[in-house]
């Protein structure tokens, strides 16, 4: 059985990677039929309808590096590193959140890719290798240091991390890291590391994490999660025992929840046990896939 | 199904993530009884019987950054950053491959993290966001911004990939890469790029490389893979037609493969269609768990 739809996934866009390479299609597209996507800093604008907003090249900062998101009905779309931006780190916020439940599915999925890129390139000026600036390639998904000694080649990160439900007796394990609203409890997560299957980094979070034994991990589904560029791989696991012992630097609280608790939850109650994780989210849809089991 | 136990993965090593950010109790560590992986450059050294050669921490270089690579048998283990390594990049090479074939697939999981990590350090040695110089902290696992006004915090990079059969009326899509030994074929393999789930990867992958579209993505297993430090995710596919429209810049061919074909191959013939993947990759335990299914 498979997830389903989910947030940030499904954009339509053609990525159209043979043009990347290709430097005189590339600047071909970048006429006035291309379309820019209007940013403010990362966060998107809209338009009336409260879709997406979108410019021409000609509404880029004249000094702005413009990356290459895809083709969308033969139109080159492209989203600009604004100079504003350079250095900068910009999480998500409440006030995007809101914004972003507007969106359809595509859109918000075209929105993720373009906010994850923008902020690899607003963040990745200089060369990790030997200091020097590097400057962007392949419409955006390459940069290169300019060190004529050096000549580094960068690409996009994207940095997987496990989000696994963890099941036990009938009950499952959710906690809540301090940062989340108040009573929301969610999947235990955490990214993968070198050397690292993942399989072996369920199971060594959730050891870390509330000190439980997993057996049987499997592969659920996986969602891009461009805050700032995670790839979330959800994953289901049996626990050895009930027992836990609760690292808490990393969660707040953690603890065994029934499935009427996790029904009575997702079916948007919030005077239950806990509130649910949001739609947006890969854990929303592990809840609801453990649910339908 | 399952596809088994797998080459750099199940290190057995604790990994001691607590351990990392605790100074106090890092340097506790860090003493006669510490274990240092010998390397020779980014390379295994071997002990008279073929496993892996062991030193203490007196046989680092007095300047070297140590990276813990966690817990073995309660003796802290470490990886010395050598100094000659700074800047370079080392490709697995012929040579190493032979050398690893020694190895027991523990000491192989723990070179290959070591591995990783020390890659890592050798060629991250600046601030991508400001250009400063950073240094090791968390004992290997972060490199900080030594500029105050920057402080950046960096973490060791896992690029995650998408390796995957193609299926089609009983044949198997296999491709050839120009780096590749003489008729050795493997599966497809790519990047995950931001903003794509798995599934999307794996679509994206297979419509670029073999002009096939494809339905009903299923993952069968993962693996780590230190050259430099990727994630292989090896997923399974059907495509929607057979017939094949080549990216000659990525692949030198590809083709269908009978069931026949492959057994006969994963046999260790060399003399059918193709030379299947070596034991040590994803690829040939993804062909395994495709003839046993």
């Amino acid at each position: 059985m498979s997830i389903g739809a989910i947030a940030f996934a499904g954009s339509g866009l053609d990525r159209a990677d043979h043009i990347r390479a290709d430097a005189d299609a590339l600047a071909g597209l970048m006429d006035w039929r291309a379309r820019l996507l209007r940013l403010d800093g990362l966060d998107p604008q809209f338009d009336p309808e409260g879709n997406l907003a979108w410019g021409t090249l000609a509404d880029a900062a004249p000094s702005a590096e413009l990356v290459f998101l895809g083709l969308a009905q033969g139109k080159a779309c492209f989203a600009e590193v604004s100079p504003s931006l350079l250095g900068s780190v910009a999480p998500a916020n409440p006030r995007l959140w809101a914004a972003m439940s507007s969106l359809g599915s595509a859109e918000l999925a075209t929105y993720g890719t373009a906010r994850a890129l923008v902020d690899w390139h607003a963040r990745h000026r200089y060369c990790a290798r030997c200091g020097c600036p590097t400057i962007l390639t392949k419409g955006g998904w390459q940069r290169n240091c300019t060190n004529d000694v050096c000549k580094a080649e960068h690409f996009p990160r994207v940095d997987p991390v496990t989000i696994m439900l963890v099941e036990h007796e009938g009950h499952l394990l959710l906690g809540r890291q301090p940062r989340f609203p108040a009573r929301r409890f969610s999947a235990l997560a955490g990214f993968i590391e070198p050397g690292e299957s993942i399989e072996e980094a369920v199971a060594r979070e959730v050891m870390e994490e509330a000190g439980v034994t997993v057996r049987d991990v499997t592969y659920v589904g996986s969602q891009p999660w461009p805050f700032p560029s995670s790839l979330m791989i959800g994953c289901h696991s049996h626990a050895l025992d009930g027992k836990l012992t609760i690292d808490m630097t990393e969660l707040e609280e953690a603890d065994w929840f029934t499935r009427e608790d996790v029904a009575y939850a997702m079916g948007g109650s919030e005077d239950g046990r806990f509130i649910a994780p949001p739609p947006q989210a890969i854990a929303h849809h592990l809840l609801k896939w453990w649910l339908a089991r």
